[in-house]
């Protein structure tokens, strides 16, 4: 019997159709990225992109030249653009206003072919500590409510080229997702006084057949209602609000977490195409004090990711309604993701 | 400069990154479906799909026999089942019920590769006459709450066979994108006492950049926010608030739109895979009548399709946020669907 499945933070409903049962062997193998051919990401080719924003580097060496570790630049095709003023105005019954805002690409390493998944601890903690360093600085600006962190890896997630990278968008309205889930967090809090997000994390480390990584400071688990294959939900396992706000022991009980679950899925999956993007507290800066929404904020939201292993295509049908169909349960993704060994 | 603009039905801002210009020949070919092979939904293979639920016959034959112009099954793997009882219940912070519900597929012609966008108005208003039957009739069913109708044509879009078909699955939820619609409408309706989906064709019209068809009875335009390039909403052009009480006349009318814009975005986009998807009230009988809510929901809704194209790819960062980022401006689109010869 399939199931319909609530999401309490998402507040959407979903189909587990465990009788289409698809296995990690059952789902075809993505159109790959080429991964030869000119690189503007490699080093020697800095001057192929926007000058640098901020780069890390321990040698000494001069900005947009070779020597860096990690290396941010400005989007070359950006969506939204830093200079300007918002002009807000009606449009009969729309809104619009000017695209302000910021796309930067964080170089995650200058090695061409090193994914995520294959970084030392210590790469990966540093590639994190960059993009919270990218966080805060973005939401200096009160133009921006929000600041999306986000990888597409492989072709069918969007990416255009294969070099590792993650991107930033800074936006000056909140996406909806986020607004959704800060609104599900409050109206729990307000009732009951406690994180809708720490129970979820409590509710799932009591049952762990969904659990996929439990670390000492950051948990991995698919989501009860699970939209995609394989979706994972990673998160702190204790009560914290904000990315921005994460210290260094964060970060690296972070890398730990990403290092094994990316992993996990990498061998799981047959290295397939996939989206994580990080879910934070917007801008508390860029929003007028006008009602007290604000002040349980970080009692009541708990920031997290969630990676998206691109595995199926019924995506129209949901793009339409906002009801998936997920032909794998998460109790049976967490099983063969646990059963990897790294 | 790229523009966020702001959808009043839907509540979604989009970045309409219209410098980045993407005009119909930039978008790349698509895998097609094998046209070859066994097909299960071709005359004289009846026997290989569950047994019809009804069938449109002029010369007497038998069900489940050849014969037939229009034929209605349940889908063989389907994501829902009719059989059993909700048994609704809580899972700590989350909900289930049972998978009740059903899975139709509507073959639309016994002609293998008679393409929607190919078949005459007589043929497409047959169509559309059954989906209007199967929806009158699923609604019956008090257990479900919303009936969609949808189409996937196109490996890209989610289809497995090429055969032109369309599928309806009776849910016993309301999904979200279909509740978030009818809470915009009302709350327009609320304050105005006027539709606002009259509102805005009203504005498109006296504007015409976005329009793509005019008939006398339906329109077709590229919305203000349109989160794909050459998405396309078609909708009556009067009020009117249920497909299912949609007069064979209407059905008349949505044929020639229909044909026209399917046609047009077969001609501009070399056959794109596509997906639609029908909006229409939900199942009022299925609802307890413990609010107004129902009062007014002939006056404040106005059924509609939505038609996108599967064009780009960038969807995971979408999925996550709710947030899209459109290549093509609208009133592009709507100019070059326009240019067409028929």
């Amino acid at each position: 019997m399939p199931e319909l499945r609530h999401d309490a933070i998402q507040k959407r409903w979903v189909i587990i159709a465990s009788e289409r049962g698809r296995r990690p062997d059952d789902f075809p193998r993505q159109e790959q990225l080429a991964k030869e051919g000119f690189c503007p990401f490699c080093p020697g080719n800095e001057s192929k992109t926007p000058p640098e924003i901020m780069a890390v580097r321990y040698d000494g060496s001069r900005p947009n030249t070779p020597g860096w570790q990690v290396r941010v630049v400005p989007n070359k095709y950006p969506a939204l653009r830093i200079e300007g003023e918002l002009e807000r105005k009606g449009v009969g019954v729309h809104d619009r206003m000017n695209g302000i805002g910021a796309h930067e690409v964080i170089i995650e390493t200058p090695r061409h072919d090193l994914e995520m998944a294959d970084m030392s601890v210590d790469e990966l903690q540093r590639v994190l500590w960059v993009c919270r360093e990218r966080l805060v600085d973005l939401y200096r600006d009160r133009r921006f409510k929000y600041v999306l962190i986000f990888k597409n890896h492989g072709a069918a997630a969007g990416a255009s080229l294969s070099h590792p990278h993650t991107q930033i968008i800074a936006t000056p309205v909140t996406p909806l997702a986020i607004s959704e889930e800060l609104a599900s967090a409050k109206e729990h809090y307000h009732v009951k006084e406690r994180c809708l997000f720490c129970d979820m994390i409590t509710q799932e480390l009591e049952s762990g057949e969904r659990i996929v990584y439990a670390g000492e400071s950051f948990v991995a688990l698919a989501p009860y209602a699970s939209r995609f294959p394989f979706e994972l939900f990673l998160a702190p396992r204790f009560h914290h609000y904000s990315f921005a706000e994460a210290d260094d022991g964060m970060l690296r009980g972070l890398a730990l977490a990403l290092k094994d679950v990316l992993s996990r899925i990498k061998r799981c999956l047959n290295d397939p195409p996939f989206n994580f993007l990080v879910h934070t507290v917007p801008n508390v800066k860029a929003t007028p004090k006008r009602s007290s929404y604000w002040d349980t904020i970080a009692a009541d939201f708990h920031w997290h990711l969630e990676i998206m292993p691109r595995l199926t295509r019924i995506a129209g049908f949901e793009w339409g309604t906002g009801f998936y169909i997920n032909p794998t349960a998460p109790e049976e993704a967490a099983k063969y993701l646990r059963e990897v060994e790294l």
